[in-house]
């Protein structure tokens, strides 16, 4: 058979970019990134307010038609590449990043009038100002619908989707009523290739739906309108504008439309895969399979499993979400993650230190230099709240053990750690609850270019680090999906896995964790959870804090000293 | 009468001075300061260990002899001063800052063969290496002997005088075994300027003996030799190589030997003051008095306040010290005080933001700029322990709240502000315990230079912050005290009040407190008592941290947003 080819779009946080990937083996052949120009580094902020974070749908609209372009301007120097050779194109976007749109499905960001509001753009996936309404739809449906909250660990976040058009009900109504009704950017940017120009005419996919909109086919769809009608009857009414049905990918979104095609020199009438989130079309991209956890780590860190369908899976408190057909058709698809990773390191270094790149550069390797308790120094990971397995946006930072000797890269050690001592608070939550972590995959940013950071992660684990193939998964990952939604009698495949094992790949080198490191990072997580329990709030907890500076520098004295930690010793 | 003057010495952590004053009315016709010129600014380290600090010898006796005739050099070209009208000296040091010395009171320090010793040389105060020594002391004094901790608040600090000689005995017994005595710098430098060469003729100041050497005439002097013997038989065995008194400053020291006298171009026999500690002799200098504290504010803050010795003091729980005769004669000497303040703000700006001066200027200016509460952070002020009124060194530093958006400008108020609260419960048990505070004088370093500082002090703990007239109060002080020493008929005075009516003074300008910032801070405060006990171990501490960082975020909010905080509300 001739040699096919699929696109990849990935819209991520500050930037969009493209792939072309040879379906053979994934490889890369065109690729082509742009920044979104808006606001700062692509976020529309508001100075009042540190939770909000919006975005322009402009900026996705000319990125799409940038990258593409671009990307297939690059494949055309390859040999063996033409336009006539690519079968398909799939999405990957941030997500929950909804967006209020006009009848025609065009966003009200985009129109004049609305250019200068805040609330008529999109909003991104980290935006925290509807940390009120996140607790209002938790508590009415604690009290009257708990079944909604069971698949996405018992509480629902500022983050998402609901949260988010209430919010803007009560702050912007006039937004609210000028939107005839709301696309998850997952959701959009198929129907814009495939010149969709109703609303209720988006395929929406079970990613979005399903792990942020309160979406299950036990409970016929989205939450009953009685339910929405309890919180404020406008978004009962806004239901039946928004979808019925959700679907995994193993279906089209939709065909390219005659304009798109001809903007890139593509055929007209591709299919164009069901979007997904870069998170799980990320895991994809990394091999995902039942035992194996996907990390994407990049400003933030998404956590993605998968589980076979034919089990039932268990509720896991705490882990946002447990979707049928998410992330891989034909699975159970299980995301969790931490609100700020990369970013805390970037508000530390960039923010705090005032540093750039060379300043990480600086810290990580005079933070390498330290063992592992002998700075004293134990952190909270929580200044962007916590996502999982606490599903709370408004908690803070904290930092305990600091001496008067006390130095920037010793705080940036112990910032790493406590992501790693978050992440690993998730592992043991999965795995607690029956989710195998036999082997973890990391992707994003941070694994590619942190060696200090997986190295703590691998001896915080307990787990080899492996890393992604590739550095663009979520990209690799929406190429995979074109091509099974081609499927293998246009040159792509039937099956996610046959796809997966052609067209992804792990890297040679892992970290491996130190055993000596082990016993160590056992005493501090032990304390990082009295911490992380006590002031998260968990019921019950029992942290012992008037000793808890006298343990944290028994364990810094036992490692100077060269002695195994004691823990719980009291040293006064 | 003639003109007469006194010369005040201050043995600093960093450096000394000396001042030449006149006697009518306090004014310095003559000052001179230098640095000590060993170890890190004046202080010998061990990379290996942040609890040790030490000092050298000679710095003292090469720094007197320096500031001494420099300050008397600047005074000759004033009009009216001549060497023959100086009617005596008075030497106020750092404590307890205890030296091992030999059978002639030569400190072993200056000795070529201990030259190279760190446990030789001076134990400065802010040494915490004897910080299981001292749980120890404590541990025997609360079962075997609990009326020594009485008068210094029921825990035995590492900082003083058996918690370092003891330390010194167990990890450098070739340096105990060598000393014939240990002698505090107070009451070295005097006796160094009277030539006494028999540590046993040494006259003892009762600030050092009774604030930091267990001693008290209720129980015949210094710790029963039976309980010095439980800790260890060497340690009674010194006793009697130590003293069996300690006095007020009620009578000299000594008088100036003649080659001192020689070298100074002064008249030997001249009398010297009893050594006492800077704060002490700064609260003197400051224009202590009942009603009236006095902080010294610098790298740490050091607490004063006296009460009529006729009135039978209650013992106050925390509280360092309580001596009748220190301080002042015929007053009961009350002393508290911080770990670290400067050190702390020194240590964000310098250590972690690596800037120097310029940029304390900036933080304070930006700082400055921040509403109480606005920034939603909350400190520990512990990076050095807790003095008072936790008498721990074994705590560490804590700051809570931190968002991706908290700034070092923030931060570095927080830091104020956590040292602002650690003073406020000071202040409250002082006054739970019926001494009075109506008036507060601060002198020292900040108090002379940051406005920002001050302000928050007055906003926090609600009293008007006075500032004493000169910045140089320990010297001041001491010079007072060679006034009185020296007599009425000399040309000095026979009462310390007098003196002090005199030669001491107040600012006219003072820092009063916002009554707007009242709410804030009282519910700031609130929330950091709740961390200090907790984290403090306090018995029956009971911190609702699963709520304190929504608390601190609704006080922020409320501030944001220009409302009254509502203390203890669950904004989540």
């Amino acid at each position: 058979m001739d040699r096919a080819y699929t696109i990849g779009v990935d819209f991520g946080t500050s930037s969009v970019r493209a792939v072309v990937a040879d379906c053979a083996d994934g490889r890369i052949v065109g690729g082509r990134a742009a920044d979104y120009p808006s606001g700062e580094q692509g976020i529309l902020l508001d100075p009042r307010d540190p939770h909000l974070a919006r975005q322009n749908p402009a900026d996705y609209v000319e990125g799409l038609r940038a990258v593409v372009a671009g990307a297939l301007d690059v494949a055309a120097g390859e040999t063996g590449f033409s336009r006539a050779r690519v079968i398909g194109i799939g999405v990957a976007t941030t997500g929950s990043t909804p967006m209020p749109v006009n009848g025609r499905s065009q966003p009200l960001g985009l129109d004049p009038r609305w250019a200068g509001h805040l609330a008529a753009q999109a909003w991104l996936w980290k935006d925290h100002t509807a940390a009120a309404e996140a607790a209002a739809i938790t508590a009415a449906a604690r009290e009257h619908a708990p079944y909604l909250l069971a698949p996405v660990g018992g509480t629902y976040s500022s983050e998402w989707f609901w949260s988010k058009v209430w919010h803007c009900l009560r702050v912007a109504p006039e937004v609210f009523e000028a939107a005839e009704s709301w696309v998850e950017l997952a959701d959009f940017v198929p129907a814009l290739l495939a010149g969709v120009h109703e609303p209720r005419a988006i395929l929406r996919c079970v990613c979005a739906a399903g792990h942020k909109a309160l979406y299950s086919d036990a409970w016929g769809g989205l939450p009953p309108a009685g339910f929405l009608a309890r919180l404020d009857p406008r978004l009962a009414a806004l239901r039946s504008r928004l979808y019925e049905r959700a679907y995994p990918a193993d279906r089209p979104a939709g065909r390219l439309s005659p304009a798109w095609a001809a903007a890139f020199g593509l055929r007209a009438g591709l299919p164009i895969a069901m979007g997904g989130f870069d998170a799980h079309y990320g895991a994809v991209g990394a091999g995902v399979r039942s035992g194996t956890l996907v990390k994407i780590i990049g400003t933030s860190t998404c956590d993605c499993a998968v589980a076979p369908a034919r089990e039932r899976m268990p509720d896991v408190p705490g882990i946002c979400g447990i979707v049928d057909g998410s992330i891989m058709p034909g699975h159970y698809g299980i995301e969790a993650g931490q609100s700020a990773v990369g970013d805390i390191l970037k508000w530390w270094a960039e923010g705090v230190c005032e540093g750039g790149d060379a300043l990480h550069a600086q810290l990580s390797a005079e933070a390498a230099q330290l063992r592992p308790g002998e700075s004293g120094l134990l952190a909270l990971d929580w200044n962007n709240g916590n996502r999982t397995i606490l599903v709370d946006p408004r908690l803070t930072g904290l930092v305990v053990g600091q001496t008067l000797h006390t130095s920037r890269a010793e705080i940036y050690r112990a910032l790493i750690e406590a992501t790693a001592f978050g992440a690993r608070a998730i592992v043991e939550r999965l795995t607690e609850f029956g989710v195998p972590v036999e082997r973890v995959v990391c992707c994003g940013g941070i694994a590619e270019k942190n060696p200090l950071f997986m190295q703590v992660y691998a001896d915080v684990l307990g787990h080899p680090m492996l890393v992604a193939g590739s550095p663009q998964t979520p990209a690799i990952g929406a190429a995979v999906a074109a091509a099974v939604t081609a499927g293998a009698a246009a040159g792509g495949y039937d099956r996610f896995e046959e796809a997966q094992a052609r067209m992804t790949s792990i890297k040679d080198t892992a970290f491996v964790p130190d055993p000596s490191a082990r016993p160590v990072y056992d005493a501090l997580y032990a304390l990082y959870r009295e911490l992380h329990d006590g002031f998260g709030g968990v019921p019950g907890a029992r942290g012992e804090f008037g000793s808890l500076m006298k343990r944290l520098l028994a364990i810094r004295d036992s490692v100077v000293t060269g002695g195994a930690p004691e823990r719980g010793q009291d040293a006064g």
